[in-house]
């Protein structure tokens, strides 16, 4: 990827540029805007901190002699085949995810557990010192690996995934974000950076997870290993693929937080741009599948056979002891909440993007450099971690507590840290804890004076800081718990200030507190309200809930976007966002169509095809029939490239310029036709066409997409975006208004949407209302 | 409407068919299919068992100067009116749903009561047969006032409302079905038929209520009472109503189940066609007021303001006492229980199908004869209530009862009816309740023993029976409290006979079985799933609840469809469903183009405009600009005939034939333009035109769509539905693939993908794979 650096590239070295970069080259070669695309570089993807190529995905139902004659040949036992294993890949992805979901926390309970055991041991023996490079070594041994996973196998990996997810799933499809090595890097890595002490979750990771192990699945079999059966041919498009990752992110929700029903709205609330009633009862059938594989395991690790993983693990903080009464002075105090919460939340996005602004120039460095930061991070946080708590003062146990106080246990409310017997202290219980315990603390009910309100407010500000510089590093990071961590501490520091006037218990601000913070940086609504009612089983929390998820998302939508849309936006992945820009409206089809517009002949010269595969790197190319095919030039169909090079591998070539008809299907399998999986199709190096052959004839017919959508040059820009956005094109050609010119007058693809594309070809534009 | 019956109509007649009639009879009298069309009668709605015309709803975003200037016009002051008022539309229909939910619970819960007092007065004086007398009074009262309003006033106020508001999200206005009178009659018609005893529910009335309500709002003010902003015209179109119907139908299941998440998933899953992120958001901030309003007035209401209306209103039974523990042999009952519940549900739907079709015929023969029909249903349901407690045998009261017993309070479970003292009648404690109050006792807990096997058998069959009979008639009636009745009480049958080897709570059983019952006529999963845990407060059976639903809906759709899918076809609303059928795939969009083509001049004479407009029925007509105007023909647009009617109104003519451009944006306001509420337009009648003016000419480049969706003849019908669907579109354009041909083929519209008509037009077809 560093040829890109270097714009300077000459021909030859084009011609090296594999089918897969094409599309990021046609955005920076093929178009007068050169220096200008170079310079905005929200062409390419940088994903983890890597610049990558991104390839777009294509929605739409082909149609041509190929596409009708595999569909005559399905047979009625393979259409029920197809159906029967739509549902078997959906259970697969459910029991898969359920189980990683499982792995994964118990890992990290050991892990985690282990390291605060030996910790709390020399605490108890007052060898300070001791603790603390115990506690420091574990964290940076664990972080360290971490690092060097994400840095040297899959930087993909890194940041918690989700927004690659939803970039993907509307149609952008960044190379080796969901390889089988990000898979893998992400599961471990996450263990590790979990365990490591650091302010992540493993939510986002989850959700990355469950997309991979869709798409892994999704690939149709393996042509490599001989894994591949005829009707599995079926599933190798990029529909069937966004299905099956659809069901993934949803899995993979359900999976980290046991919240099968917020799973399926999480999928359909922020990560699907496509969805259809058909799917939503699928995503539900993964994510019950999740529930009940989770449930048996918890079952099973609950007569003590899963080690350190006890009660920890799989968060469900559950609040139902605690009674839901309020009045008006609690509704006004939750209204204030909302409000603080969605301003913090929104300058919890601002920061981020600041911080990871910055850490995609440090990470660009190398691997080595990765890995430091994220030592330094691991460093700061160990030191907050065990220093922060020395400033708390020691507070006596409390008579009537139910659970055993000082606490010596991994997990627990009273860690009794440096203090004397029968006294416990209250920031080493949130800060010498794995993340899932300090939220259960936060949220605990009925225990209104266990946290101080002086010990509270130094965590939230450590909290929210420490998440905010770690967000980024080369490790997996979910932003859910750091935020939901954060959001708690706020709404418990909130609810003991209120605490005179109010009878709500603090534990459910703390619940509210999350809630508003969630709000205010993730922007959801309804999914983020059913997993919170899911993670804390208690529905009579739901009006107060909602009440504070409208109010921080109002409040966070004044200042800035979504934290996922803001990373999607600055990891420059060409997001389609739903509806069009105001000033799209000004400009018509006609005016974003640029740079020279390559056709092929309905029968062409093999030459001319190899010629303009090499020196463009457009995808797809229109197909103009003329005499003596037809009376006048007309729009014959659109080929894409990946079709193109399957036809000239399979060399149907004939001498004379004629209609080849069926031939060219004989000659060539249709399972070869199919799409490969991300970067596995043919390329143009694949080919070995003779001399001789550049002047035979090759017939598109069969392979061309007959039936492309089209818009005519006069529409506006807005209304061709909607019809872009909303049937998933990948290509959508501009017919011209009047008769008697040519047949097209350009090709639209998801880059000429683009805000900077369009910016960039009429600057002015933006002011225009 | 009696118009349509006699097919002979002759041309004469045919001028008096207003515009609102005129889709239908485009369909009937346009196309050369006429007897055909005529006998499948598909195309004409049969609202209420009346015959009614449809129209097609455009959510198209139209582009011509009309509209950019328009846009122009519009101050940032303006649009942030706009958005304040989407967003102060939902807060009221969220008030207005949520008193309605209440003022109809607190009034059926007050006329029941009292009905069921007296009775149970009577019957404990022993006097049993002026007992049934009065019972049988009542009902037979408040069952003919119900049916009075419906036969009289509005006969679209009958059955659920669910299957119309679905069929106008998804695009088709049966007319007067969201009318002020409709409101008007769902609202009281649907109390008095609650009250009167039927085995109906106020769920799906409540569903039509918020949409009515919502469609009230949507109208933009009112001209006839001056009550008209100019910026209230934003909301004159089909996209901003169907917005706010979503919220109405949103808000209508929030406020009858109390279940504000279920609400807007139900909006989502079963009732909306078009789905965008924006609209979850704001469908959430209604239910959400919903929430709030019922939530204060049930504490209002706890107070013993509201007369008899106490725990017994507002559904909500809580079973979270139960102790939710379950093992295999609990999962494999579950699992017979989701099977059989499915069966049994999709036979409910293919009963009420066959009697709805039965009433359908009865309904016709006059507003006498509907109301007969209730009065024999309400009879027949008087008898059942009454007599068939005397079958049971009298209980014991169990020494351990939390309630008293027996009980002669309105609600309660045990009921003495003709036992001595100390003793219950079981059947009677389901019987002569109201429902609400007969499932929350077959929902209780840990009273295992209160029901005999034989009640819960008899109660079972004869609900069953009295659902599927009382669904049709004149009368608003829900189906969700029937399926729910029903359901459960099979449930708690099915508990008690795995008692032996079940560690399941029975009353855990019936929320079980009133799952299947659900899954297995609405066919719906996320949705149900969420409104049955907020209706029981228990998130601890979500995985239970999910296998049952998921079992019971793949049971269901072996058989048949979904109850209201079934219902909307029945009724011949021309649903467009989400996918093609499969024999779409085998025609061309050219191949359903059928009839004569009327296409306009850029600049038309007046008498052709108004020849066109009386002598078809089109809605839609294209636009061919023509030499001198440009050089070869070509497709300018399409002109909708509610614009041409205001054109023509307006009086923008000119002598020659010249362009008039904005000239007419002057004489005419853009307001006129605004499309009014359902069948309020303008009317062919309402024109003045003079002989001489016929000579002249009109512009309709300033008024036509310039840049409709168009499809190349080739393009398969099922690639051209997808379009059609995907966009909501009214008229779609088909263009020929070659030159020189006249620039349009034809007009696709929703009645062309329905299958009666490609049937009629290719019987053979529908055999093909």
């Amino acid at each position: 990827m560093q040829k890109l650096d270097s714009s300077m590239m000459d021909f030859e070295e084009r011609l090296e540029i594999d089918d897969f970069e094409s599309e990021v080259m046609e955005r920076i070669y093929s178009k007068p805007l050169l220096i200008k695309r170079v310079n905005t570089t929200s062409q390419i993807a940088i994903v983890g901190a890597n610049v990558c190529p991104v390839e777009s995905l294509d929605y739409e139902v082909p149609e041509n002699e190929l596409v009708n004659e595999d569909w005559r040949s399905r047979r009625t036992v393979q259409i029920f085949q197809y159906i029967l294993l739509k549902w078997a890949f959906a259970l697969i992805i459910g029991l898969s995810t359920g189980l990683v979901g499982i792995f994964n926390n118990i890992a990290v309970e050991n892990i985690a557990g282990f390291k605060l055991l030996l910790t709390t041991e020399l605490m108890l023996k007052h060898k300070y010192y001791k603790a603390f490079a115990a506690y420091a070594g574990c964290n940076l041994g664990l972080a360290t690996s971490a690092a060097a996973l994400c840095a040297f196998i899959a930087p993909a990996a890194a940041g918690s995934g989700i927004p690659e997810v939803k970039a993907y799933l509307n149609g952008v499809d960044a190379y080796s974000i969901l390889a089988p090595s990000t898979l893998f890097v992400k599961i471990f890595g996450s263990i590790f950076g979990v365990a490591a002490g650091f302010v992540v979750g493993k939510e986002g990771p989850m959700v990355h997870t469950g997309s991979c192990i869709a798409s892994l699945i999704g690939q149709g079999g393996s042509r490599k290993y001989h894994l591949t059966w005829r009707w599995l041919r079926y599933f190798k498009n990029d529909r069937d693929r966004r299905d099956l990752i659809t069901c993934g992110a949803a899995a993979g929700v359900a999976a980290a937080f046991r919240a099968p029903v917020g799973g399926v709205l999480f999928a359909l609330e922020e990560a699907a741009s496509w969805w259809r009633s058909a799917l939503l009862w699928r995503t539900f059938f993964t994510t019950a599948v999740v529930a009940i594989v989770l449930r048996g395991f918890i079952q099973l690790c609950s007569t003590g056979t899963c080690g350190l993983f006890g009660q920890g693990g799989l968060i469900m903080y559950d609040i139902s002891a605690a009674k839901v009464v309020y009045s008006t002075p609690d509704i006004l105090a939750v209204i204030l909440l909302g409000v603080i919460g969605g301003i913090l939340g929104s300058l919890y996005n601002y920061l981020v993007d600041k911080v990871l602004r910055t850490y995609s120039i440090i990470n660009e460095r190398g691997a080595a450099v990765k890995i430091l930061l994220v030592i330094m991070i691991s460093l700061l946080t160990s030191i907050c971690s065990y220093g922060l708590p020395w400033l708390a003062t020691c507070i006596p146990c409390p008579a009537d507590a139910s659970t055993s106080c000082p606490n010596t246990d991994v997990s627990g409310n009273y860690k009794s840290f440096q203090c004397p017997p029968g006294h416990y202290n209250d920031l080493a219980s949130l800060f010498l804890n794995t993340n899932d315990d300090a939220i259960r603390n936060l949220l605990s009910t009925n225990t209104v004076k266990e946290f101080h309100i002086s010990s509270l407010f130094i965590f939230f500000v450590a909290v929210y800081c420490l998440g905010i510089i770690t967000y980024g590093i080369a490790i997996p990071s979910g932003l859910f718990i750091p935020v939901i961590l954060a959001g708690s501490c706020y709404g418990r520091l909130v609810g003991r200030l209120f605490e005179p006037i109010s009878e709500l218990d603090v534990g459910l601000f703390s619940l509210l507190g999350a809630a508003s913070f969630l709000g205010g940086t993730m922007r959801m609504t309804v999914s983020l309200c059913v997993i919170l009612l899911e993670l804390t089983n208690d529905l009579l929390m739901l009006p107060l809930v909602m009440l504070v998820l409208l109010i921080s998302k109002t409040m966070g939508d004044m200042f800035n976007k979504g934290v996922y849309d803001q990373i999607v936006k600055l990891k420059g992945l060409p997001y389609m966002e739903a509806h069009p820009e105001p000033y799209m409206k000004h400009l018509i089809a006609r005016d974003v169509v640029t740079g020279p517009l390559i056709t092929f002949s309905g029968v062409e010269k093999v030459g001319n095809i190899l010629h303009a595969l090499k020196n463009t790197g457009h995808n797809g190319f229109p197909v103009i029939d003329e005499p003596p095919f037809s009376d006048a030039p007309e729009l014959c169909g659109l080929v894409l490239r990946s079709k193109l090079l399957v036809l000239l591998k399979g060399k149907a070539f004939s001498k004379d310029m004629v209609l080849a008809g069926n031939k060219v299907l004989s000659k060539i399998s249709e399972l070869d036709f199919a799409k490969a999986g991300s970067g596995k199709g043919l390329k143009l190096e694949d080919l070995d066409i003779q001399e001789e052959e550049w002047d035979m004839y090759v017939d598109l017919h069969p392979i061309a997409n007959t039936s492309p959508y089209t818009v005519v040059e006069t529409m506006s820009l807005a209304k061709a975006a909607v019809l872009f956005r909303e049937l998933g094109l990948r290509h959508m050609c501009v017919v011209p208004k009047s008769q008697g010119r040519p047949p097209i007058v350009g090709i639209l693809t998801r880059h000429d949407f683009q805000p900077e594309h369009i910016l960039g070809l009429y600057p002015h534009i933006r002011f225009q209302q």
